[in-house]
């Protein structure tokens, strides 16, 4: 724990950026740890709004300088704080986590794709391309197609896309400035998603969850299984060893998330990051001893980090996400809760709007089949 | 849900009368749950101060009604709201759970026991006195031996003495007013004491918990065992149906904690009544699917109730008190939850004070011997 805390009735104060559902539900377990948890807010009425002590622009050194004057810890809600603000608080003494030196592989992704490249990660084919040649170049050492992705700013399935001509990215080819490049990928032929884990202590200590399987649907997270159905030991092990070595190898801080593909030769290959508590861990609030957003918690504020055991054989988490429809939301949480009492129904306190996660149910017991279809049935009452 | 909040934006607003732990632990699950949690504290820098929206005196009705102007629902932290400030509430028509009919019983002993007595409930031998000559005649009747109280204002011990002569309660017997009595009660040859607890909403749905084994030492709640071993199936069978009949015979709403005496002969008596979250369900927060925090807030917010049962075959609770120590309580949380990953460790944001609750730890897990020895040696960095 800081050593300017230790001082018993004081509360070590956590000071999180963004005010987003990430940072709402890391107020449940800083309430429990007693750990004096203050958020950085974009506006009013966010979702972290109970324990937003700031409203203000995160791109702002000033207010961010400020904000950061009253914790003893600075995380995120988000990976969007620019490099800059990030130095300027770390050249000032601020204790940031995770720092800058690890966010800016999740901030970049042609960062990210060089920096596994030098650790060995194993990962898609990539190339930074510049140019309708460069990306006709790699387009055609890969079957004619690829993924390109803006490095910056993309997140939820934003900012990527799958072309077989240069054409399909004029826009964005055309949009970079000096200096600047898109990041293609090869189109991984993978049977299914992954995600796997791992919280890291500034002082070292890591801890991995199990393997995880993701469902996207649009790009989004929808459904995530824990631990992976037929994960082979083998499977997990490596899913494991690739995660824990990018939290060391990136210096994470916090909660690391991967992203991962399995192909169908059963490769691992990392396909995204996220240096935060991240959707495929939202199981973990009520199907591991240590939830992530707890973990996060430990981890920035430097605390033994908890078990990652799960607490069920089998967890389901999936997304809410609003839309046009009868009813309010209240409405349809009520009634969810009323036909699944097994059901752990976790809200965002956020307006439905289509597409938007609004909050996600948890189910946990010991038959999948039994789990998947609780999970499934009270989920379609937000349908 | 109440219906003025069942516009879909608008969370229902949940007003809690108290800012001490019990309000505190409400905090995380009304986060989850989308309820936009208020708390009227005593003072400043209160264990639930994140959610307190107003600070004053319980017992002045302008505080109070100023204060559930701006909620849903009214429920609490500790029964001690005067009834005539809770019955002014309910003529102005504001929801407040539970309500006055059922909190008397938990404020007042004598009520309390003659309402048992009236719905059948086993409970010890009783009488009210209010002389030396009426508690000798008692103690005469019970092998010269009793338990004296003071039917309103005890709590962890205090009010309660066990008596062998009425010289030995002479200060209260001489304390009272006219028409008051003190209460008297046999001394239960018990062999265990148990709890157990009970949900129900207003629109009465209800739901029970397993029965727990409580220890006591020094009058305050030690440690639980959740469920209570040994527990034969009539056993579990009886302490329910109590629990189910007590909570619909005194209209209680929300969480309802029944203390139990066992005796040597395996009958079950009645010792005491909480009419709110209770120390005997901390377990529940990890231990159940749901816990007892959320569970009162369903209720009081007559939201459909969530499954009690046990997410782990045992859990254990271990309540960590306040007093003189070596190093701060910060560091023997670290040394705790560095020893113990499993171990939940709940604080309660309160300065430490002999004998003084400021936190716990649950633990649950598959072999009792194990999840009793974890949550023992958790528990013991803090002694």
């Amino acid at each position: 724990m800081v050593e300017t805390k230790r001082r018993h009735h004081m509360a070590l104060r956590v000071g999180v950026i963004g005010g987003g559902q990430l940072a709402r539900m890391m107020i449940a377990p800083a309430v429990e740890l007693g750990l004096d948890i203050r958020v950085l807010a974009e506006g009013e009425g966010m979702s972290a709004g109970l324990a937003a002590t700031a409203v203000g622009d995160y791109r702002d050194l000033d207010v961010v300088r400020a904000f950061a004057r009253d914790v003893d810890v600075v995380t995120f809600d988000h990976e969007h704080v620019p490099q800059d603000v990030l130095r300027a608080l770390v050249a000032e003494g601020v204790a940031v986590h995770p720092g800058p030196d690890a966010l800016r592989f999740a901030q970049d992704k042609l960062d990210m794709r060089a920096r596994l490249a030098e650790l060995g990660i194993p990962q898609p084919d990539w190339a930074p391309v510049r140019s309708a040649r460069e990306l006709q170049d790699f387009l055609d050492a890969h079957d004619g197609r690829g993924v390109v992705k803006t490095p910056r700013g993309g997140y939820d399935g934003k900012g990527v896309r799958v072309v077989g001509d240069p054409g399909e990215a004029a826009d964005w080819l055309d949009g970079l400035a000096d200096g600047e490049a898109l990041l293609v990928e090869e189109l991984v032929p993978f049977v299914r998603e992954l995600a796997q884990q791992v919280a890291r202590r500034p002082s070292g200590q890591v801890a991995s969850y199990p393997v995880v399987e993701t469902v996207q649907r649009d790009g989004v997270c929808a459904e995530v299984i824990a631990p992976a159905p037929h994960a082979v030991e083998r499977l997990t092990e490596v899913a494991e060893e690739i995660g824990v070595r990018i939290a060391e190898g990136l210096g994470v801080t916090g909660m690391l998330a991967v992203e991962l593909f399995q192909t169908d030769d059963d490769r691992i290959l990392v396909n995204e990051l996220a240096m935060r508590p991240h959707n495929s861990g939202h199981w973990s609030q009520d199907g591991a001893v240590t939830g992530q957003f707890e973990q996060h918690l430990r981890a920035v504020a430097d605390l033994p980090l908890g078990s990652t055991a799960p607490r069920s054989p089998w967890s389901v988490m999936i997304n809410i996400l609003g839309g046009p429809s009868e009813g309010s939301l209240g409405d349809r949480f009520e009634s969810a809760m009323a036909a699944y009492p097994e059901a752990k129904i976790h809200t965002y306190g956020k307006d439905p709007r289509p597409g938007r996660k609004v909050g996600h149910v948890n189910v946990s017991g010991e038959e999948l089949d039994d789990v998947v279809y609780t999970a499934r049935a009270a989920a379609s009452h937000f349908d």
